[in-house]
């Protein structure tokens, strides 16, 4: 272990900060700003603190949430604080025994993320796993697959709705993130026939040929609910299926309800997200209820919620798994990468507007130290 | 065991069927009509059948559900049907050998219920327990407490909502005959902390002084789902709770939609019923939607529904605890005994409008075999 030098650091930085609370879509510029601030100054750390420069930032749906006033599982993002998200780190300087110059790390903190440079409790950080070591692993892959993303898509369909081979598991927003992680664990490692709903021809190709999908459904040919319903009813019958076992829902509306209607008696709702409604009021009109949930009552159904950091003891496990599913050809992912942490505000509308393929990240920049590290390895951990 | 002569039966009876499904409320005279029909010939009767007496009619909310034209854990009343009910008959000719006449049994079959005299297959009908062993336990008490609508405030309560001791357990319609239930057993079996929710100061009154809540709420106070969200802070405050862990809902509508935001962590909605909706047409927007669903995610909370004759094998065990409690006088029940079946439809509307205090029953006539007889006690089930 050679001591290695910090690196020089520009004196400013992009910063992007939540300067009003959205009340409908997010407004790039008026909710979520860019600025340019000073960088943290390195000799000002802290015991236990290490320097961080910024690689990747994950966009997720749940940042919607976290904008708004409404106690949840972690405090609202203030009005005026920097925006909060997921992001690979290079460690820049460290006051932190487990931490050196040059470490890729997860920041776990889920304090800041939308900014270049920034000043974090080293207990918060994870070293990344070597790279490379299996082929398509990289970097984003701890922000994607091996992230909250894949993770949440593993816990929710594993632990939540526990799916059994040869049930039927229908997964809404199929060809995102977290939706084309649950369909290819439910076919190719449970063993489930799987129908996946996507809007867009070629989302919908790709669910059938790459995603393990065995009926797909393009929601965006049905004018209104009841021909959504025709349309599941006849993906089922494609699949000879009698109904759904297990909904993987990361969308809600009108989705949700007639799915409610096509449950298996026991069937299980994993409530995921409800992208639908994130952008709406929630006393707003727009938003289509599950009216249907009474038909939980004859079908001894149920809808079940679920926070992935729950699980944060079996991540190391879950991770190791997934790694190895994707080894072994089972698991594929995709990514959708875009540039500068200025242009973060209008890349998260495309996941509300359906624009992106794949798991939306934002490449903050690339490394200033002169050789990076990563941790153990997967399979070590 | 000697001979018992079959009793003269009358030539016609009052048979009530469903002439027209309901569109609404349910219309007496136009939906479901009283008329004068022939009674069966007991000579009739094949090997393994019996000729039932009844005497009393259970009139439960499901009954609504039975009349619509819906797939559901049972076929839906025909047009033109005797309506379907649970009864406490006797029997008056027997051609199955574990029943003679003056036998008092339940009807289970769950064909017919509306008419004075029917030919049954024996295997449907069980033996009454003998009465009076408890002092308050009569005939009647198999329709209400230690019928299918106790043992849905047992399984819902234990099985589906599993309170812990401490827990707050909410319940709507609580001055009901299942929601009565589902206070007393949460209070003085689990001991947890009870709030209930009933309409007018009386049901209220008897909910603190008789049905063991810490806590009521007199629903028809609010004006709006607001001012509900307020009462309902209130009255937690009152029991020093947080929020929900079990929700035992029999009514859905607003009062579900704002209880989904007071639920705690890992909450717990037993979805039991959904009265506010049952006369609704399932695409009117008078129905509040729990569009609040999604704060199942952020509190890892879930929404079950069951059918009570899941728990079948476990109801004679339930019957005994059940009977247990009411005579160390943790358990009472109020029954609301209406005469004559001819009107047994406008007495059905009162479950819609609060009118009943208990459980509704309508008594069909007096036991007419010389001595009616009963089998073993709860006791040695």
């Amino acid at each position: 272990m050679t001591k290695t030098l910090i690196p020089r650091i520009p004196p400013t930085q992009t910063v992007v900060r939540m300067m009003r609370r959205p009340v409908g879509p997010v407004v790039p510029g008026v909710d979520l700003v860019p600025s340019t601030e000073p960088t943290p100054d390195p000799a000002q750390l802290q015991p236990g603190e290490v320097l961080l420069h910024r690689l990747y930032l994950s966009l997720d749906p749940a940042m919607r949430g976290w904008m708004r006033d409404i106690p949840s599982y972690i405090p609202p993002v203030k009005v005026g604080a920097v925006m909060r998200g997921g992001t690979v780190c290079e460690v820049v300087h460290s006051r932190h025994e487990q931490f050196q110059t040059g470490d890729l790390v997860l920041d776990n903190s889920m304090k800041e993320g939308w900014n270049e440079f920034a000043v974090i409790a080293g207990k918060y950080c994870r070293k990344l796993p070597p790279l490379g070591h299996h082929q398509t692993i990289s970097m984003t892959s701890y922000l994607s697959v091996l992230g909250i993303t894949g993770l949440t898509a593993y816990f929710g369909l594993l632990q939540v709705g526990k799916p059994k081979a040869g049930e039927t598991v229908l997964v809404s927003a199929a060809a995102g993130a977290t939706g084309s992680v649950v369909c290819q664990i439910a076919k190719h490692v449970v063993g489930c026939k799987v129908v996946g709903i996507a809007g867009g021809r070629d989302k919908c190709r790709w669910l059938l040929e790459e995603a393990g999908c065995d009926a797909a459904i393009d929601y965006k040919l049905a004018q209104n609910p009841s021909q959504f319903q025709k349309q599941l009813r006849d993906a089922l019958k494609k699949v000879s299926s009698r109904g759904v076992d297990v909904f993987f829902d990361n969308v809600g509306g009108y989705i949700l309800n007639e799915t409610l209607r096509r449950l298996n008696v026991k069937g299980r709702v994993v409530v995921c997200g409800a992208i639908s409604a994130y952008n709406e009021d929630p006393r707003s009109t727009n938003i289509v209820a599950p009216t249907n949930y009474t038909a939980l009552i004859p079908l001894r159904a149920k809808m079940e919620g679920f926070i992935v950091t729950d699980y944060a003891k079996q991540f190391k496990e879950a991770r190791k798994n997934m790694a190895q599913w994707i080894e072994e050809g089972k698991l594929t992912f995709k990514e959708d990468i875009r540039e500068g942490l200025e242009r973060a505000p209008e890349h998260l509308q495309a996941l509300f507007s359906g624009g992106n393929t794949g798991k939306l990240i934002v490449k903050i920049g690339d490394p200033i130290t002169q050789h990076t590290t990563t941790g153990p390895a997967l399979s070590k951990l």
